[in-house]
């Protein structure tokens, strides 16, 4: 944890925060830090600055903090990922949060397996906890928004051009002819296939939407490495 | 699982192998496969091709190999990485090996914590099963050399120099000043520290044996991220 991430209903007019729960546990037995440390905090949505810690034992900590400056900018890049099994599902959503991502979403396509759109994993709850990590590790505070689309077709037909909008599109397909992907510095969706892949039915449509082929260099990565190996490549 | 990787000893003469262990449960169970289905399959630091199965039961699986092609050319990475905790541990090493990573050295740095070090997956066959996975599933052959270092001093002074060679020496580490990671397509051996970070001590000796700071971007990074990241970025 590199920043305390707080709601904005924990802090004060004044700038206190109570803080209970994982992160309590973390400050005590991980960080040990006590009254008078200080720690990197944020608000959600916020800015980011320091929280000097007032008072803490077992149940809570009382924090003040000063709030200074900004969150890094948002990542220019939109994930579109086909939802994977559960503990990569955890560690996509964490990676993805901590890279910057702002918005995610987790899609159905033909070699997605169905049971995992019943695990407990994605109840927003879950979500949220992985989003949570994932800016508290790389010391953000924009939430990201994580939206599901059960149904491909629909998905590529209606939902996809709002998504993409006026950004370059991108699938992450190393059919022969995809071009190995180039930083960007403007908006661009990306869409990474399952594990196996995606069938040619799912390739012409994103095709047809105008999603243009790329490589992430010569070998075959599982999709958690994928979208770290493409947002950095974006990044 | 990619590509079927087979021992030079599993193979005889005439191209035909016999499979059991997990590889054989992945062939009866995940992909379903029986007599008469290919396969991708190659032989360790050899060849990749077609591996035809003859019969399959319970206790193993005869196939015929046809190995006409060479693995793709390996990264020009060497990386050097800050013992991570166990699971991230054998992350990290599926994720280079997937990713034609074929030097990968293991280190000891200040903020490594001691029991790090005898931990089960640090044991050969351990090591050799998350490379083994690795490659099978970035359908590559070549078998990676993972060496362990336990302690910093030595490693700097005595080792890093022969590991490094002639190529550029890059260490992930977001000071002030460090530049982004441009991509190489000459030797280039990066070191990627601990969570937590570097200690003033070892930053020093790593710029005094030539190491210059980039950084990842604007957010600080897990380590299994950021080696997949300073990779992609490289590669």
């Amino acid at each position: 944890m590199n920043l305390l991430l707080l709601d904005v209903s924990q802090v004060d007019a004044d700038g206190r925060a109570t803080v209970r729960g994982t992160a309590l546990e973390h400050i005590r037995t991980v960080l040990k830090k006590g009254a008078g440390d200080t720690l990197v905090a944020g608000v959600v949505d916020g800015r980011i600055g320091t929280a000097t810690i007032e008072s803490v034992d077992d149940g809570a900590a009382t924090v003040q903090c000063t709030l200074h400056r900004d969150p890094p900018p948002p990542s220019v890049v939109t994930l579109v990922v086909a939802l994977p099994r559960p503990p990569m599902l955890r560690r996509v959503l964490f990676s993805a949060a901590s890279m910057g991502v702002k918005r995610i979403h987790l899609i159905a396509t033909a070699r997605v397996e169905k049971s995992y759109w019943s695990t407990p994993s994605l109840q927003p709850d879950k979500i949220a906890e992985q989003l949570r990590l994932g800016l508290a590790q790389g010391v953000d505070t924009r939430w990201p928004i994580v939206e599901l689309h059960r149904r491909f077709r629909p998905f590529v037909e209606d939902a996809l051009a709002g998504i993409a909008g006026d950004g370059a599109r991108l699938v992450a397909d190393p059919v022969p002819g995809a071009a190995p992907i180039e930083p960007a510095t403007s908006p661009v969706t990306i869409v990474i296939g399952p594990e196996g892949g995606l069938v040619p039915f799912e390739r012409e449509r994103l095709a047809a939407a105008g999603f243009s082929s790329v490589h992430l260099g010569p070998r075959i990565l599982r999709v958690e490495t994928a979208v770290v190996a493409a947002l950095a490549r974006l990044g």
